[in-house]
């Protein structure tokens, strides 16, 4: 959750956009089922075998023609932030559940998702681990969409149980914050309930920042849609 | 790192493990090359959708027989651990980089990995939940190695700097303990220095304390390899 204002802004139309959600959301959701079934099958060695054949005939076809900069490094600043490269969020990334978030603002997010086998770490249960990735990603997300967006200072999981694989919940908010800190909370919820507290510190961006001191030194400071600091 | 003592031990034999390895490790990787080709390709519409195509065609091949229980459930415990469904370290799990540990028993794990664009959150940083992640797994590692393993109680992550996405290395080690509860630490360090720094808090499992307990009560428990407690 880090706008960065280098980028120039994105042009890109709606209807346009959501043709594109149109081509990678499918795309996407057939990698992570392949990511799901490598882990979960147990056909016979020459079906894996046959199967690397083709996923690598696949991918090799996929290089042609590659980017040149991250997903992230074409992130959007202005109101039209496109995550899809993120690991919890994004429409193009299979490693993400992905968690679609619900955001409130006034500083808070939730979301429903769901963890298969691929997140397992102790047996039956999401790794600690995931635990707390998603937990940095929806704490992120409260204070983003509450105006003060912000790079992870500090993050700190409490486990009070296990959180078994299968359909969880996941709640996070502004809790307080000063001038360049904000403060959030947030938990992941089971079917018996908590599984796991966070409380994590956000620092607003050096940009920001330096809009703010500009601004408070009488400089002429445009507002940044979403960024509620400057209204 | 919970080893659960109600599996029964795995009796397969060295020769038979490291077959399976080498018929999973680089069909995990090209479904792992798939996952990076996924985030970074710039082909045609076309080429997505007919790559779509084949990989839902893989998918329900590979589905026709599917395991009747998660990996993590056939985890073995006497020294014959096969996490290899685990999403850091999983020689079977695409999502996993995968880091390679080296542990010594003196409580102590390090590795050298790489994270591509599909770890990323800022733009050229890996995010900031998958740094906690990493550092969990390492933490965890390094309490296991010293044998005293554990489920996590409290997980800190302290962010110095971005960490840039690339070569890395993670080291982690126990600071101290007491009966029940382990300490441990560790960092990420990429090409300019630490960049993220953990303090972990891990819990040794039921049944072990409950050995614990029953040693204290003066009855013979067999010792368990790699649990350096009752020796």
């Amino acid at each position: 959750m880090d706008p960065f204002p280098t980028s120039p802004p994105d042009q890109t139309p709606e209807e346009e956009i959501a043709r594109e959600v149109g081509l990678w959301r499918p795309f996407t959701q057939a990698v992570r089922d392949l990511v799901d079934a490598s882990v979960l099958t147990a056909v016979d060695e020459d079906e894996i075998r046959a199967a690397q054949a083709e996923i690598e005939q696949i991918v090799s076809r996929l290089r042609k023609e590659q980017l040149s900069e991250t997903l992230g490094m074409t992130h959007r600043p202005n109101g039209r932030r496109r995550p899809w490269g993120n690991p919890v969020i994004g429409v193009r990334n299979p490693i993400a559940p992905p968690l679609v978030v619900r955001t409130e603002a006034t500083g808070r997010a939730e979301s429903d998702f769901h963890c298969g086998a691929a997140y397992e770490g102790p047996p039956g249960l999401v790794h600690g681990g995931v635990v707390s990735l998603l937990l940095d990603q929806m704490l992120g997300q409260a204070v983003g969409a509450g105006g003060r967006p912000g790079m992870t200072g500090t993050l700190t999981i409490v486990y009070r149980t296990g959180t078994p694989l299968g359909d969880l919940r996941c709640e996070a908010w502004i809790e307080r914050h000063d001038e360049v800190k904000t403060w959030a909370k947030g938990h992941i919820i089971g079917p018996d309930g908590v599984t796991a507290e966070a409380e994590g510190v956000f620092i607003l961006p050096r940009w920001v920042r330096e809009r703010m001191a500009a601004a408070a030194a009488g400089e002429d400071v445009p507002p940044v849609p979403g960024l509620r600091i400057f209204e």
